[in-house]
């Protein structure tokens, strides 16, 4: 019998991260991660009430202000409890915001290991695991790029997965990147013996445009959903006004649904790829490779 | 409907803190605290998994070894990320031993706000609260003795019964001095309109007594339970070799029984007030006044 | 012989907080913090090298953005160490920025100890101390308005002096409130045998206007300087392109100055009030009482 | 001209980390960090005012105590404000004690990069380090053994040093595995270009017998002392009555001397080995290779 929470993948038990992605009119961050009553940050606090299941092995917030680079807010509290990003949430506004709450499936919880991860004008976040990452850790570091070698702070699978993409040209095809980041690690893992060697949704952009992917080996991804346009929005927030004002192209990719308007999102199928950008969104397959 | 780890009280919600108090042979406290199947840390690790409800706003130790003055280790992370706390727990034995999981009403999640609190070589510990505290903190602030009061440090209810408890005897007559402050606290709550002052279950020890009370003003108060006798323990924990070599007068008193033989658990009966030292336990009535 | 960094008062060592108030065009907070060759974080880094004193009791940033309250961001790390400060401060431009290093005397080093704390719009930070603060801390408390008390959060001197001036009436006359708060602090010290109960540079603000007061029971107060027009501040900083386009209002109030060209600074007078808005700034005695 | 704290090593500005390693008779840890005028954790304080240099990226304790594993206590904050630590501390007695303070060179300041680094009932520590580092981590990764890989767990230049020595077999002869490192490291540092590419004082213990080194490519290291009997400690402190007690065996090395009497401390020689065990002090020739 499973409980909430857990994914039960093969005779694996995997703990759940859950992220958003936001793009569109800016929004106040507070507004994004507090005021939805299923909010993040709210799911976080929830969860201390057994409402739900992920809680604080870290928290982290990427966000595209009036600057070119985006900043990052990585928390190795609580979410909930964290005054500064209250704070901070409370007085910056941004027009494309990741938000990343990490469940933690072994390494250490630390600032460096806080999603979402930054190279130069790119963000990164990842939901999921290269499964037996002791046993294929070595060999996908040695694909990194030598001269991206040194810029990895973390221990995590999901950092060491995100500099694998960048090795593979992340910055010029995402998706192709992606894609070959994916088949290399599926190929290692399979040279160890690991039956199904990697689960994930991904979302990463680089301020302007979002990819989000929904694979896993075993084709038995975890979810991933995006609202279909900004009435959806208005819908499930009636009684926030911020929301009402948001421009048409307006879009949020989440891990789970936020409120219970399960209806007004619609799920990005098994083993493809969502681009959002200003003229909308796009679907299209995914194959590692 | 409740969701678990709520506690509907009138109409208040309040979250749960846990805690227990070991007393008897010396025990590492790794056994006490990582390795029983359902012990407060393991609680903490599974709350994460949806099963349970407390979590991580702050945890606390104290405990009696070779020195005469108890050591502390306050932590806000939570408790299960918490190396230092491992590598501690895995190094030092004790005889008498707090352990308290905090759930958070409100105050700031910072060291100084994590039970066991301190006081020469007396802790004290408290799950619960008193109810409308912005109210009643000022009144009951001034009724510290004005030589303790410089020794508050954080900003709890639980912090500021402790003192009052001292300010009125505590070191003297344990019972009598409690009795006195839940009196104060109930007073003074009624003063400012607060029907149902005080709930509590509290546990204070010197180093070789314990007490332990529970009591709330609507007289329906959060559960407290202690092993009648080490054999208890041995039922409890049939495969942990090192509790088969406990003393006979090794207790313990919990705030919830740990693991599921829930009937070697003897429950501590509405206001009352729990004795526990070499020579075994006595129970006797609690009143307030 | 004096160490640096300590100042010897009476027979008294008194570790030195620093701050600056900043106020004018908006600037990136990473302009004040960072960039200038001895800015407050540049000192806490060069102390690590021995060059200055002060380090990392805490760090704390108020600033007035885009809404009507301001944010704040309180560090219990050292500043130099922490990357979300850096991030923060990266993407957010102000009016109006108070930043904080504390050097503690004696209470806990945690956010909620860290300046400039917040009530409603105003912001206020202190270096000094209330000396003997155990012996008169009680009393002190008791006269903070019965409404204002629960709203205290940590355990310093500077806080609870706060909430003195807002009880006497800091939101209406500052320089009033502030002299009626040292008179009770120097009557309440005298009371117990303190010679010289108080020592101190303040600054406060309602987001329009600064006040900054250098006093002390013994008439030999800490230094506290500001720069009399913008074009101190770019003559300090001759390769910073961004100061070049300062407002002529734009102001900074520091502990210390800033830079080696301390003849730009002004010295405030002992004894004495600056009060600091768009038209300029005015200089005005101060008397307690 | 030099500030005290930095050393000037070609053209390059390293700060100095310190630590000391204690072996002999049983010493409540307190004794060790806290009591000596010249402690550890007292230069981490004077740090604060201006005497010192030294300050807080990181502290760690790791200790052999009742059990066959030693513990460690790793810290991300300033010594002096931790708690936790002066509890340890006042709690643990140890027959041998690596202390180490932190002046990170770059690396985050996270628990997972503090030191000692520990491999089953080993413990490393370094002051130093293997320069231009993001130029030869991948390589010097790609060289420690592939079972040994996945379990480092920080980012610092010292953990990878001390995996290198356990893939040299450290476990078996730690001054030739010593050796093999440091002429890897040297190898790889000058096929990148780097004149002098290590600069190291380590010690490193089973639990029973300490290695300590001191050695640069340079031939010019930094300083590293031990006390050549007991007696010296006492003289050191005569007012502590504990260290009259000690064993005849008892043995600090310390990177900086401790306390004025300096005369009392025998340097260890340049490119030299230090070994430490029961029966006293032995001397020999380091060489890399």
């Amino acid at each position: 019998m499973a409980v909430p929470g857990e994914v039960h993948w093969g005779r694996k038990v995997v703990a759940m991260c859950r992220w958003l992605a936001y793009s569109g009119s800016p929004v106040l961050i507070e507004d994004l991660l507090y005021k939805p009553e299923n909010s993040l940050v709210v799911q976080s606090k929830h969860s201390r009430l057994g409402v739900e299941t992920t809680n604080g092995d870290g928290f982290g917030v990427g966000w595209y202000g009036p600057r070119e680079l985006p900043g990052i807010y990585h928390s190795a509290e609580p979410a909930w409890n964290d005054r500064n990003l209250q704070e901070l949430s409370a007085q910056a506004s941004a027009r494309r915001v990741f938000a990343h709450i990490r469940a933690s499936t072994g390494s250490a919880v630390q600032q460096t290991n806080c999603h979402p991860f930054r190279h130069g004008q790119w963000l990164w976040m990842h939901n999921g695991a290269i499964f037996e990452f002791p046993l294929v850790k070595r060999d996908l570091t040695l694909a990194v790029a030598p001269e991206l070698f040194p810029l990895i702070q973390g221990s995590t699978d999901s950092e060491l997965f995100f500099y694998l993409a960048l090795t593979f040209g992340l910055e010029e095809d995402p998706p192709a990147a992606v894609a070959r980041a994916v088949a290399l690690i599926e190929e290692t893992g399979r040279r160890h013996g690991v039956e199904h060697p990697i689960q994930m949704t991904v979302a990463t952009t680089d301020g302007n445009t979002t990819w989000a992917f929904r694979y896993s080996s075993e084709r038995s991804s975890r979810s991933l959903f995006h609202s279909t346009d900004v009435s959806t929005l208005r819908a499930q927030y009636p009684d926030h006004p911020l929301l009402h004002g948001l421009s048409d192209d307006t879009r949020l990719v989440v891990s789970e649904p936020l409120g219970d308007l399960q209806g007004a999102w619609r799920e990005v199928p098994e083993s493809s790829c969502l681009v959002v950008h200003d003229a909308g969104e796009e679907l299209s397959a995914f194959v590692p490779g």
